[in-house]
């Protein structure tokens, strides 16, 4: 590996393996999968994608929208608030492909109609319990004075329901998991219930990678638009989500100072590589975890009591038990898992394969 | 403001006056002035510095020391340990300007001795409390090891002791500051008592925002590096060592939903504008502020009760008074004080003026 900075390493078959999984999952239970894009953002990575039969994709900024339509993806959801300040690219895109965007409320969408030259599809977003944003699921009389409205507009074709359960990120194990899982299926089928005679091809979105990783009832459920699952990481792994083996990224970085006294190994890889996102295990704060660079791969090596216990904006600071301080000199590669491979993508900018390859991105 | 997406905009005036300010300190103080430019990344802003007559700069990766090499700048130390992985950009980069490395082992020394084509300057890292890197201040057998190495070494030019206080950051308020500054200062001081004789040229070099901000004794100290002075941020107001109406940057990011229930605007502007880097300000968690943006720059005309509670990839969440949730409409601006500039831009690739233009950057 000829590698000096820190890089961001990916193992293809973890990747593909990960993404076979979440395919076979939505055939299975017939769901309709629009994995969401914006983990990887990487042409190379979405057209695996493809290879799997998959022609429709989520992101999240109207940016990303573009950069994969670029490559040739035809069909894309925008899941994120309608910003109406980006019309002129809204429109711009919206004469190419099938784009729909996400509306919560009445102003955004008399603002859109207003303004577009090309019609969109609409899901309004709905809120089953993360409470970052969306309508209340049950408040039927603000759902139905969008939707009077929507029904008018020329410009707005009305698609269905879209949630995020955003709050199964702070479940812990499979149980928790379900506990949010099923109150979000209760909360759509009642929503179902009250528009399918009004609206027949309704489709109900939901999905993150959480639920979608390890719950096998989808029912009420048409779409679902897991993104995370493509990499995993340590959250996921906290959440109960994914195994260690299934976590596949890793950022490679040089050893470039050692501390005895503290049995502490400096890294070159910090908050601008992997992003501040935090993990609190068992009282500690950690901001990785250590695995054992192969010539091909990795290796789940070290226990858990090795982990990044500070990051400054270059500096990683490694926590380590005696053996791993001893296999380690200044000058030498370790890798470490990310706490959120999302965030972590998003700053390296491209990806590093063990065949040599590299994949830029967005 | 034509801004449609969040944008990282920055208040010329105030910058200029920060500038102005360290520099002026420095010339009084006797000090050399080599700010550490990892805050800013970028051309423009550097030359701001360099009309104020500031030749040297510090800054803390390899790359940027490239960048900054190829806008003229030819005295460069990079405060980060030598990562002899990239031996091959060292040399090339120490063939064209006087580049200065920090070194804390004999192993490192010697690699670089070894694979130099060029002299370089050498600082050794000391470490005054923060425990972050470098040789304990106190460690001479250490030191002196590293220095009978140094002094033999023809393509190493031994410059002096550096060390980063960054424990200051933990401070709350000038007392707390003061604390941690006169314990380096003390350091620092025995080291110099120790060594002057023997290297009567000797550099000692320290400075980080909090110090260089509001202390007014620098003795025994030759140069300070303080970088996030240009900008300053809500962690430096919190530490005390700026004014609110000293933070030179602000994120200007679109309202895309409102939630009056829970009294919440939905800012399109998110870990991937911000970092995910938060503040705990009496029991909050708090990942920016919002100001009200103005045709020429903004006004803090918030209380500070108003704050960014929280933060996914794309969204931000704020926590907003009534009066300050009716004076904004899906669609408008509007500005958030970040907590920790140095990672918004690094993240935010650019710099957007009032007068229109827009500054790029590494």
């Amino acid at each position: 590996m000829k590698i000096a900075e820190p890089t961001l390493v990916l193992n293809k078959d973890i990747c593909l393996k990960n993404v076979e999984r979440m395919v076979a999952k939505a055939k299975y239970h017939n769901l309709t999968f629009r994995p969401h894009f914006k983990t990887h953002q990487s042409h190379q990575i979405g057209r695996w994608f493809r290879e799997y039969g998959v022609d429709k994709i989520t992101v999240s900024s109207l940016k990303m929208a573009e950069y994969f339509a670029e490559d040739q993806w035809g069909d894309i959801t925008v899941a994120f608030p309608a910003n109406i300040l980006e019309i002129d690219r809204i429109n711009q895109l919206a004469g190419k492909i099938q784009l729909n965007l996400i509306v919560e409320s009445i102003e955004v969408a008399r603002l859109l109609q207003r303004k577009l030259q090309h019609t969109i599809g609409i899901f309004l977003t709905v809120d089953v319990g993360y409470h970052r944003t969306g309508i209340a699921s049950n408040d039927y009389s603000k759902i139905d004075a969008i939707l009077q409205f929507v029904d008018i507009a020329d410009q707005l074709d009305f698609k269905g329901f879209l949630t995020h359960a955003g709050h199964s990120y702070s479940s812990k194990g499979i149980d928790e998991i379900r506990a949010v899982h099923e109150s979000s299926l209760t909360a759509l089928e009642a929503l179902r219930k009250n528009y399918v005679s009004k609206y027949p091809n309704l489709i109900i979105s939901t999905g993150d990678t959480p639920t979608c990783s390890v719950m096998e009832d989808f029912t009420g459920v048409d779409e679902i638009r897991p993104g995370n699952f493509v990499f995993y990481d340590l959250t996921q792994l906290e959440i109960g989500a994914c195994r260690e083996e299934d976590i596949a990224v890793a950022m490679a970085c040089p050893v470039v100072a050692k501390h005895q006294d503290r049995m502490e190994l400096i890294i070159y890889g910090g908050g601008v590589h992997f992003s501040k996102d935090r993990l609190e295990v068992e009282g500690k704060t950690s901001f990785g975890k250590p695995v054992r660079l192969t010539e091909h791969s990795w290796e789940l090596a070290y226990h858990e009591v090795n982990y990044v216990s500070k990051l400054s904006q270059e500096h990683g600071t490694l926590k380590v038990e005696p053996e791993v301080f001893d296999e380690y000199q200044v000058g030498d590669l370790i890798g470490i898992l990310p706490v959120h491979s999302c965030m972590t993508a998003n700053l390296m900018k491209g990806y590093y394969l063990f065949d040599g390859s590299v994949f830029d991105r967005l």
